[in-house]
């Protein structure tokens, strides 16, 4: 289906968000009226650009207030839209977009709706045009599109339809189903929007948190093969208003805002029953664990510290590049210092098992995620990767050679592979990457449509400089989880590691022999353990002396320690007991404050700030 | 009556509050317990800490999910309920907050709930110290303070009293009346906290959008008032969740923190038949005028051609200063190149008129405003000064000679005073302040607190790079106005200045005859207005001409244009027509659209980033 956008979801001028669209490879856009009112270009501009550039203007946006009014009103609304049809002429645009009656409607009554807009469609037939005829969630008398269907139905004008946005249907709790009683062709227009879960009034929810399909909480896949299976032959266009795209970077948003119509689609034609017109790309593959973590620095020396003291061993040099490789278990941790002057340790990228790694990068190249390259020298591996949002790059691997990833045999000069040898280091249990909140949402998205992961869980946890929102995305086993976190303005908290292991003690009292001191944890904490879990004294001093923060859920425990930050990095070693399967979020606050002691302690050498350089 | 605060209300660690709290001149604080967890202080060390600095550590804070509970969880959260004693002998704090249950409660009980508070009762007896039960406004059953007075009322346990929190109780619309038919000594603490009017679910409400009282939207003077009638005799103490505060300077918080709590019991004791427990400070002296706007920069003679083409007269330099007069009716704009080396121009003062400046100078030391010198010379004219938040200076003037302000006569070698002469400049109309979202609520608190300026309204406005929040401060007779904006991130919009004039016409006329160009209104706007007004030809072509903007409400016309921005400021002039009492908010994109276009054109010389230095 031809893929379009409303112009009120970007930031910059009305050019901007044109050249924007058209780059991100939009076949159209929604004219938002206010973009237009302060632009210093003519309509007639606007349209030669639009031309040129190969867009079609959709829609113009929005006509408020019209139907359901007292005859004199209904006069001067017919005068207004005399002249919003003489600047869609201009514009070159056939179709308006009339919002159910907020403000001035007087009359409920389905039978004057429709008269009334039978006289707009007259109008707009003379002026060449149509308009669709959206129910707003907060309409006076008509806030529910199957009631907007009966008014335009009993208005049946040729040139009124329907415009059903995802929004109002799904914030109302209406069923999307009975989309299909509609006709297509009398459906004008279909605008998507996703949404978080909020209970606030829907006005404020609407005007200021819908996201892009994938990021928010509903079955918008379900939505699209309705309207396709009601027979819709137009654009899908999104109308997402939302605070941080307002202020973010137009093209960046523009295309993060295409991946997400094309996981959509993609996502609908999938469902069983949906029409052939929805176009589907490459099969999503969900990663089957973790391949390796690259970590960046122009001296790696002090997490190569860090590694010897948990346990892990060095695995060799790469032949070819400044690179190295420790591993423990299935961990692999490569360590990278090609082109990273003046850089402090920090996570630079992600490598995932897949079951085929060209179908995953034919996927993410529909997606219009931007390739990485890995260098490859003669007999070396080719890996497909991608500049995943964040500053991380993400590779992807099928090839394994003796138990272990095929690219494993370019490093050299180390020590050879034990494989999981208890109590040991035996994998990564989670990757937790910290980032704004403008990349937060493009994010999530990259996770949901190239990864295939799903996105259980939302918490908020309480540092010394403000709350960290923290958003896991996960395989449906677990084996790849990945926490994404959003640190408050001005605050780079490390990223970090999670090695799994099955005994948490002797990886943490080996490690202490070795020389790690890990962050320190504070003795009120094990007072609030003893308080909360009723632990015992035994168990209370095994934990104090190694310096282990712990979690009970129904399922099992949770048992861990962090290493101090070096950069913007650190590691934590896990142990989960039974069935626990979550991250211990009631610790975090703990954490954030041993590091932010640590770093006043050094004078913030590798406090805020020391992140990712490309943040 | 004694000040106290929770230290979950501030940033940092639990060190840096108390020292602030103390800096601040708080008698007491509530112990927020995830604050004690996270901290490397022993209770013993803290106790020191607070005895040092002459703080009282009033509560230790929350016990959750305690009664309402089947007989065997009543033991374990007894066993739980001996341990939070434990620490807080150790601590030395006498009194516990025990929150209405939300997660365990099974019985829906008075009884049951009595009962079981008494157990607590008894167990707090023997450890000397005494429990304060709350009914959260989510609590299972008990979600109503009348409802947690009846239990502990029926509990009859001399260590178990009530905890009255204004949230709770005005979040649910509670009749906080009944107050008073609690007795005095059966309420053991109260909880303040003024919140903005939102639709939301209270829980969210409460935890992130919580306000210090004066910041929202609730009487609680009122409030307070009926807490005191009832002969309570503890601290009153803020319990502010709120997300900016939590990452906002520990100090500064805790200064705007006090100040809004002795606002605070000053207008609760200025209510009819309030007790004379409640302390009251110098009056409040509303201003009846600007007395001027000052405006500093290294080189200010890009500012003084702009006044000279809006018509204003060269009034004259000071006899001892580099500072410059210029005026038109009552409108002065003092100009400033002392000590502002490599600064634009920016707004950097304002002056009010007030009938009794000693008095508002002695309100604002009793609400520990920061004074601001005003450097005098031999016979100059002394002003009481602050420093308000945003960055600016204010300063408050009663004295008046020969029909001006009289601190005018120490300009000279200027033109003389022409008394408002129609068609020019009258007066100021307004000042619009922007600044970050983090010197908001405190600008807010201080417009409220020392100027006894009210807030009638919020709105909101698109610029191409975000959202712009506009709160207008402003006297019941509209003399004064105050517009606080808060900008996105990143980005600093011009404050401006809005000057007064009985024909915009004739003004702007004028002004291009002398050369001035105004900001460019374009072509789209006047179709816009065309549409939205039924404007006559003749009525859009004088306005294109000028390139004004145009606002009709019920009550009259608003015609108005801005000059150019010059470093982070510009002026607009506005003509109010019938009893038209807004600010044209329609028209901000318009502005911040043309502003962004010119700051492109000179390649943002003048752009993001230019505002007040202090910023």
């Amino acid at each position: 289906m031809r893929t379009s956008i409303a112009t009120v979801c970007l930031s910059g001028s009305l050019e901007d968000k044109l050249y924007a669209c058209a780059d991100a490879g939009f076949d159209g856009v929604e004219i938002f009226e206010p973009d237009l009112v302060v632009s210093d270009r003519s309509p007639e501009e606007i349209r030669a650009l639009a031309d040129r550039l190969g867009l079609r203007l959709e829609m113009y946006q929005p006509f408020r207030d019209f139907e359901g009014v007292a005859p004199p009103l209904l006069e001067d609304n017919l005068r207004r839209a005399r002249e919003r049809f003489t600047t869609m002429r201009r514009l070159g645009t056939d179709l308006m977009l009339v919002c159910s009656n907020v403000a001035t409607a007087t009359v409920d009554s389905d039978q004057v709706s429709a008269d009334q807009l039978r006289r707009l469609g007259d109008l707009a037939a003379e002026h060449g045009v149509r308009v669709a005829f959206e129910a707003l969630a907060w309409g006076r008398y008509i806030d529910d599109y199957r009631r907007s269907w009966r008014v335009v139905e009993r208005a049946d004008h040729e040139a009124v339809g329907v415009c059903l946005d995802s929004f109002h249907i799904l914030a109302r709790g209406h069923d999307p189903a009975e989309i299909e009683k509609i006709p297509g062709e009398k459906i004008f227009f279909v605008q998507l929007a996703d949404a978080p879960a909020l209970t606030m009034d829907v006005l404020s929810w609407s005007r200021h948190h819908r996201l892009f399909p994938g990021e928010g909480s509903w079955d918008l896949g379900r939505f699209v093969a309705h309207v396709a299976r009601a027979g819709y032959a137009g654009p899908l266009s999104l109308e997402v208003f939302n605070d941080v795209f307002r202020q973010a970077d137009t093209r960046r948003t523009a295309e993060h805002a295409l991946r997400s119509l094309v996981w959509l689609e993609d996502r609908a034609a999938r469902l069983p029953g949906s029409p052939g017109s929805l176009h589907r790309i490459a099969d999503p593959a969900v990663p089957s664990g973790y391949d390796y973590v690259e970590v960046k620095a122009e001296d790696t020396g002090e997490v190569e510290q860090l590694l010897e003291r948990l346990g892990m061993t060095f695995r060799g040099q790469h032949r070819t590049k400044p690179v190295r490789l420790w591993s423990a278990g299935d961990a692999r941790i490569v360590l990278n210092e090609q082109h990273a002057r003046d850089q402090r340790p920090h996570l630079a990228g992600v490598g995932f098992r897949v079951p085929d790694a060209a179908a995953v990068r034919d996927r993410a190249r529909a997606l219009a995620v931007g390739p990485a390259a890995r260098r490859t020298q003669a007999g070396e591996l080719e890996m497909p990767g991608f500049m995943a949002p964040s500053g991380i790059e993400v590779f992807l691997n099928d090839r394994d050679l003796g138990g272990e990833p095929a690219w494993v045999a370019e490093f050299e000069h180390g020590r050879p592979h034990v494989p999981g040898e208890a109590p040991g280091i035996g994998g990564i249990d989670h990757v937790n990457v910290s980032h704004g909140r403008d990349a937060h949402d493009e994010a999530v998205l990259f996770c949901t449509s190239v990864l295939g992961l799903e996105s259980p869980s939302a918490t908020q946890a309480a540092g010394p400089h403000g709350l960290v929102h923290s958003q896991v995305m996960r395989t449906p086993d677990g084996r790849v989880r990945l926490s994404l976190n959003v640190s408050p303005a001005g605050v780079t908290h490390p990223d970090h590691v999670a090695l799994a292991c099955d005994d948490v003690v002797a990886v943490a009292r080996r490690a202490r022999e070795r020389g790690l001191e890990p962050v320190p944890v504070p003795g009120n904490y094990y007072d609030d353990l003893r308080a909360r879990f009723a632990l015992d004294d035994a168990v209370l001093a095994t934990l104090r002396e190694h310096q282990l923060l712990f979690d009970r859920s129904d399922a099992g425990e949770l048992w861990h320690f962090y290493t101090p930050r070096v950069g913007g990095l650190c590691f934590e070693v896990v142990q989960r007991v039974g069935a626990y399967d979550a991250y211990a979020t009631d610790n975090t606050p703990v954490l954030l404050a041993a590091q932010d002691r640590m770093d006043r302690a050094v004078g913030r050498r590798d406090g805020p700030g020391q992140g990712r350089p490309d943040l």
